[in-house]
C-alpha cells in the first residue's frame, strides 16, 4: 500500500499533549468561573442547514462558510441541474447553493439564537449560559488566524437589568486575573450614548458610520488624528469641537458621566444610556471589580451592527494589538428566529489571542505533561508491586505512568526526561526486599529513598 | 425580515444544561481517569484532507464522509470540468471528488495514526494517549444514532508488552465502576489465538471470516445454534468438534488457557497468543481488577481487519444490546502513515451508549443544572450586600447565580424552582439589619435564618 502524506488541512492544527496542558487549563478555568456565576453550558451541533447561518455575517461570511457537499442521489440531482442549465449563473455563490444545503457553525452567536428559539419553552428565563466550541472560517491562513478556532461565548438572555451588564465586567475580571493578566481593562461605553453623541452633534445620518469609525480610532492616532478625520468627513466645525470636547473628556467614570449629563440633556436616549452606564459601574464595583480594571471609553464603537446597549472591550494595556474579548447588549438579535425580541447581553473571549499571550508570558513554566510521576519497571517478579505503588500514586491524586516493559533503568529515566514528567519512582528488587521506594526528581536530578508505604505522601510533597 | 425556522441540521442534537450536567460529568470522570494512567490528550482537526479519510473505511465509510464543498475560484473549475465532460461519470462517488477534497474526521484512530506519523520526532514512545472527540458519519439517523457525535479512545503506540494489553482492560474496569455500573465484564480473546483455532482445525482459508462470524454468535444463538452454523458451512465434522470442544470451554482464563494449550501445541502463533493472554490476566488482577470483571471468550471475535493480538469488548451482563466498548492490538496500522509499523493497543468507550444507559440508570438522581445556589435580590439599595453574599458563596466553591432584577419574591423562588436550583439564599432589608440570611432548601421548602458570616459554610453543609 502506497504511504498517504500525513499533512493535515490547510489553517488546521494538531494539538499534542503540550499544547493541551496549557488550552485545557484555561478551558476549565473559564468553565469553572462562569459555573460559579450560575451560567450554565450548552452545546450546539457542528453542522447547520444553510439558512440558519447565511445572511447573517454579510456577503464576506457567506464566502468563508464551510459548506458541506450534498450526498448521494441529493448530489446526482444537483449535477444534473447544472447540466440541463449549461448557460445559467456558475458563479461560487451558485454552485454553493446548489450542491449544498448545511455548513459548519461560523460562530457561537446565531446558533445559540437558534436554541433560544427552538428551546423557549424548554428554557427558564432569565437564561444565563456560557458555550466553548470550534468554529469554522475559509479564511486565508496566516499567523495566529486558523480556519477552525475555538470560540467561547457568555450570554444571558431574557433580562433588561444592568446587573447583568456589570456581571460581564465582574467576569472578564475574575477570569484574565485568575489567568494571571497583570495589565489589562475592560472598555465599556453605550451605544445609545454614541447615538446621541451623533444626534447632539448634528452629525447627518450618512456620516454616523463614518464618525464613530473615525472615533474608533483614538487608541491609535491620538484626538488630533481623530479631529482631523473629522474635518476630513466636512462635519460642520461646531460638530467637530463637540465631539471631540466628549471623546476627550477624561477623569472616573462617574467624574464623565456628570461631565457629559448636560451635554445630551436634550436626548432622552443619551440620558436613558448615561443613567444605565451609571448602573453598571456602581454595580460592577459592588461585585468587586477594582477601578483600574474597568474605564468608561467614549472611543469604544465595536461593530456596528447588533449592539443597542452597554458595549465592552477588554484589552491588554501594554501591548497594542487587538481585544482579548468584547461584546455587549443585543436586544433585538434573536427577535429574527423567535419573531418576539428577548433582551440579551453577552462577551466573547478570543481564545486563540490568549493561549498565544499565556503562552509568552509562561511557556517555561507549565509543565510539558499531565502525567507527575513515572513508576519504572524492573523485571516481570516486580510488576506486581509496581502496578501495586501506581495505584497508591493514583489514590493520591498523582497522575502516574508505569512504564511499559523491563529496560534498562536509564532507559527509562530518560524517557522520563524527555517527556518532562517530573518524578520517577524506582522500584527493583533490592527496593522491594527493603520495603522502600526511591523518589527521583527528575527536575534536579536527585533522588532518596523512602518507606513503601510513605511513597505517596512523599511523592505529594514533592510535586507540589 | 422573515422569520427563520430554528430547526437543527437532520441528525444532529441541541444540548441544553440538563444533559450537559451528565455528559460533561462523564467526560470529566473519563479525562481524570485517563490521565492518572499517564495518557496525555491529543486533538486533531475536525478537518481531513479526503486522501488521509477515504479508502479507510470501507466502500460504506467512503459514501458516508461528511464532505467540504471546494469553494470560490475552485469550485467554479470544477463545475467548468463537469460541464465540459457532460458525457462522463456523474455518480456520486465520481462527483464527490470533483467538488471537494476536504471531508469531517470520520473515527480518532485514522486520525491519529496520520498525527503519529507527522510528529513521529516530537513524540517521546512509548506513547500513550487519549482523544475525545466528535466524529461525523451522514449514516440514516435512528434511535441512538446520530451524525454527530463523540468518540472516546485510549491508545499506547510503541510497545509490545502485555502490561498495556492489561492496562486498557483495568482502564475499562476503573472508568465503569466510578461511573456506578455494577453489571460489566470485558471479554478477551486473542486474534492469534482465533488465528490458530482455524488452523489446527484445518478450517480453509475461504471459510475462515464465516467460521468467526459463527462463533461470534455463542451469545445470541448458543453452542449449538453454533454447531448447526459451523455445519452448514460444510466444515468437515471432526473441524467442527474441535471449534465446538474449543468454544465450549468454560471456568477460570487460567483452566481455560491450560485446557487449550495441548490443542494448540502445534500451532506457534497459538502457543504465543496463549502465553500473551496468560501475560494479560495476570496482569490485570496485579493492577486490581477482580475476576468477575474481565473473561476469556474464544467467541469473541470483534472487527476482522486490523487487529493482530489481544482484543477487548465490555458488556453490561443484564443487557443484550451491544458493547459500552471494544478494542484491541494493532500492530500494523500506522505503518500506513509512517512506512514502518509501530506496535500500538486501543479501545475505545461507546459514549453515546453510555450516556443513554446511564440516563436511564440515575436520571432523577442527577442535578438539573450545574447551578447551586440562587441569591435573591430586592431593591437596588440592597444590591452591594447579595453581591457580597454571592462572592462569598463562589469562593465556597457554590456555584452562585444572583437574580437579575429584584422582582417578587415568589417569582424569584418560583425561577429557582424551575431551574432546580437547590438553594435559595434571601436577603431582605430586614435580614441585612439583623446581620443574617435566610437560607431555604428548595427540594424540602423548608427555610432557616443564619448569621451572614455563616451562610457560606451553612450552605455548604446543606448541598452535601
Amino acid at each position: 500500500m502506497a504511504r498517504i502524506a500525513p499533512v493535515n488541512a490547510k489553517g488546521t492544527r494538531d494539538f499534542l499533549p503540550r499544547d493541551l496542558v496549557r488550552r485545557n487549563r484555561v478551558f476549565s478555568l473559564l468553565r469553572e468561573t462562569f459555573e460559579h456565576h450560575g451560567y450554565e453550558p450548552i452545546e450546539t451541533p457542528s453542522v447547520e442547514n444553510t439558512n440558519v447561518l447565511e445572511g447573517k455575517y454579510g456577503e464576506e461570511g457567506d464566502r468563508l462558510l464551510f459548506r458541506i457537499l450534498k450526498r448521494g442521489e441529493s448530489l446526482e440531482k444537483a449535477a444534473r441541474m447544472l447540466l440541463a442549465e449549461a448557460d445559467g449563473d456558475h458563479s461560487a455563490a451558485a454552485l454553493s447553493r446548489l450542491f449544498s444545503d448545511e455548513a459548519l457553525r461560523y460562530d457561537l452567536t446565531v446558533p445559540f439564537a437558534r436554541v433560544i428559539a427552538a428551546h423557549q419553552n424548554d428554557i427558564v428565563f432569565p437564561f444565563r449560559r456560557y458555550q466553548m466550541q470550534p468554529v469554522w472560517r475559509a479564511d486565508r491562513p496566516q499567523r495566529g488566524r486558523y480556519r477552525e478556532f475555538y470560540q467561547c461565548d457568555v450570554d444571558c438572555v431574557g433580562s433588561r437589568s444592568m446587573t447583568v451588564d456589570a456581571e460581564m465586567v465582574a467576569i472578564y475580571c475574575e477570569v484574565f486575573t485568575r489567568l494571571g493578566y497583570t495589565n489589562f481593562v475592560t472598555r465599556v461605553n453605550h451605544r445609545g450614548l454614541l447615538n446621541s453623541l451623533m444626534a447632539v452633534s448634528a452629525v447627518p445620518e450618512d456620516k454616523r458610520v463614518a464618525t464613530m469609525t473615525a472615533m474608533d480610532k483614538l487608541d491609535k492616532i491620538g484626538l488630533d488624528g481623530v479631529r482631523e478625520e473629522l474635518v476630513k468627513l466636512a462635519l460642520g466645525d461646531a460638530s467637530v469641537d463637540q465631539l471631540i470636547e466628549m471623546i476627550g473628556l477624561s477623569g472616573t467614570p462617574q467624574a464623565m458621566l456628570a461631565a457629559l449629563r448636560p451635554m445630551v440633556a436634550d436626548s432622552t436616549e443619551g440620558v436613558e444610556a448615561l443613567d444605565e452606564l451609571a448602573e453598571v459601574f456602581e454595580y460592577a464595583a459592588a461585585m468587586g471589580v477594582p477601578t483600574e480594571r474597568v474605564s468608561f471609553d467614549m472611543s469604544l464603537v465595536r461593530g456596528l451592527s447588533y449592539y443597542t446597549g452597554p458595549i465592552f472591550e477588554t484589552v491588554l494595556t501594554d501591548m497594542q494589538f487587538g481585544s482579548l474579548g468584547g461584546g455587549g447588549r443585543y436586544d433585538r438579535l434573536i427577535g429574527q428566529f423567535t419573531g418576539r425580541d428577548l433582551p440579551c447581553v453577552g462577551i466573547s473571549f478570543g481564545l486563540e489571542r490568549i493561549f498565544d499571550t499565556l503562552s509568552e508570558q509562561d511557556a517555561n513554566e507549565e509543565p510539558a505533561t499531565t502525567t507527575q510521576a513515572l513508576v519504572t519497571l524492573f523485571s516481570r517478579e516486580t510488576f506486581a508491586h509496581a502496578f501495586a505503588l501506581a495505584r497508591d500514586l493514583r489514590a493520591a491524586g498523582i497522575c502516574t505512568e508505569v512504564y511499559t516493559e523491563p529496560k534498562k533503568l536509564s532507559t527509562q529515566l530518560t524517557f522520563a526526561k524527555n517527556k518532562g514528567i517530573p518524578l520517577a519512582v524506582i522500584l527493583g528488587p533490592e527496593e522491594i526486599a527493603a520495603g522502600a521506594v526511591v523518589l527521583r526528581d527528575m527536575r534536579t536530578s536527585t533522588q532518596r529513598a523512602v518507606p513503601s508505604a510513605d511513597a505517596a505522601a512523599q511523592a505529594q510533597a514533592l510535586l507540589r
